[in-house]
């Protein structure tokens, strides 16, 4: 991140009347609150926005205000020629077609924290130092400068909180913790962000708990430990992908364990795979190995295959960067 | 808590040579961080300080600075005139030992959040409005003046992270956050802190919460749920009953749920209770019915009886002040 591309992107947004912001496929908290801050601040400040995410909202982020605003990137039909990439390493993350927008749009910004981030933007506001995207955002609206109101305050309390494992997190820093007093301040909802993110948790979610946990297995002297949820249980309980989200902490937690790892069957005979480490290993640098990638502490990937065999190769290639 | 209070305290500790410091049985992050904390800045000004509990530390708070000092209140020959009482809500929360030293001692300084505390010193240091004793401990050693040191920031850090739920609770304010970003720039062990608390979870306690799952149960249209854990499971596992700490949240963070409940066999045909509620019911008053107490979203009672009888007293108990 340079200050130049900081100032030219406060410049783009403030010369611009449409905007388009997209996020990453499977949203989660810090890219869906990230795009809706900077969404409604920029419609406050008059601007024409549109708000794109080619999958739907978790349930767990529906109180997110704003949300209903998000709209599938098919639906567009004339994308403004000002694009925001939020929360992206490379424009490949929001999906086929906001990538196939390259050749149609001007400008593209890109506002990220990860430190895999390709700079594929022609502006680039990249700070892994960063806890979550929000924390960018919110940089960028003070400059800008836009008010923030309690709504742009509950979106981006929400990236920080679920992006730092609620401040637990390597990448929360005393700024992330004082900017969230700040947030909190400024009206964010704590209530409905507490309600939402940590007490409403799906009766499925509980007993896809209860059947992952039996099938924890630990490898390499306790280092390496993995739990996996088949299609069958899934079916079996009615649960949706997105409740399989927390469960790689688990195996990760757990005493002398350094990688914790989470298996998922999608229905298309891949897997998808969820890696978390604690201090020594990248796991960015193994989940690249399979064309995924991540943050040194958490990456994952998806593989084509079938379960055994993908848990056997992974589990192998965790093994060699112990 | 008056500011009289508040002064006399800090003018008793100036005073005092000799000082003894309590806090409760089956002891917990902020009871021992706080009690810790106070201990290790009052020895840096010189004075004699004995900390004393009538339990053992838990493992996951083994690397708290100065817990190896911590004695039982049984080797205790004298006690010092000056006692002071850290996160007890009476003198009898700290076990029988230190009760009885009540004719001992000249003067007890109580210092606590709950807001069922009884105003049992002779001077009292309560807030109410305090995520944990820790936060009250902070504001005394600024005003004694103490230095915080990096292994007072580590104790009262683990405090505020503890009794807060890594900062979810209703109970953390924008106050709190600030302090813990404080606390972290004043060099507190974060990394220390994250891995005891949260990444070395016995393999045990990840068993007991596979043998605990299946026992969810819920009631009242889904409004109330619990768990329980035999002494059977827990010899079976090889757990220890501290293991069981975190296991109410689990039915606590259930969609639709108000009450969760934990029902833990003791050895002595007792059963441990833990009450969580989210936001219309007073646990706090629910457990005093059977002896205990606490706040009002978190509780705790012992009751004699048989696992199935006393689930059926306390939910029914539950259900009425739902």
């Amino acid at each position: 991140m340079t200050m130049t591309d900081f100032d030219k992107i406060v410049e783009a947004l403030a010369a611009a009347d449409d905007i388009t912001i997209a996020s990453h496929v499977i949203p989660d908290g810090d890219c869906l609150g990230s795009m809706l801050a900077l969404a409604i601040s920029l419609e406050e400040l008059g601007k024409k926005v549109v708000v794109v995410n080619a999958d739907s909202v978790p349930d767990m982020l529906k109180f997110l205000p704003s949300q209903e605003k998000i709209t599938l990137p098919e639906k567009v039909t004339n994308v403004s020629p000002l694009l925001v990439m939020v929360d992206c390493t490379d424009l490949e993350r929001a999906g086929e077609t906001v990538s196939q927008w390259k050749p149609k749009v001007k400008q593209i910004i890109n506002i990220d924290h990860h430190v895999s981030n390709s700079y594929f933007g022609h502006l680039n506001l990249v700070d892994s130092k960063a806890a979550a995207t929000a924390e960018i955002i919110y940089s960028l609206l003070l400059k800008i400068p836009a008010t923030i109101t309690p709504e742009v305050a509950t979106c981006l309390y929400t990236g920080l909180a679920t992006d730092t494992g609620s401040f637990q997190y390597e990448n929360c820093t005393a700024k992330t913790l004082r900017l969230a007093a700040n947030l909190m301040e400024q009206g964010a909802d704590i209530p409905l962000i507490r309600e939402y993110l940590w007490e409403r948790k799906p009766l499925s979610s509980i007993k896809l708990l209860t059947h992952a946990l039996p099938t924890l297995t630990l490898s390499h002297d306790g280092k390496v430990a993995w739990m996996s949820v088949t299609q069958e249980v899934l079916d079996k309980i009615g649960s949706l992908l997105q409740h399989t989200e927390g469960l790689v902490n688990y195996p990760r937690s757990i005493e002398g364990v350094e990688v914790g790892l989470l298996f998922r069957e999608l229905p298309d005979n891949q897997i998808k795979v969820s890696f978390r480490s604690k201090k020594n290993v990248d796991v960015d640098k193994v989940a690249a190995q399979f064309g995924g990638g991540g943050h040194k502490r958490a990456a994952g990937c998806t593989i084509k295959g079938d379960l055994e065999t993908v848990i056997k190769k992974v589990v192998s290639s965790v093994g060699e960067v112990l």
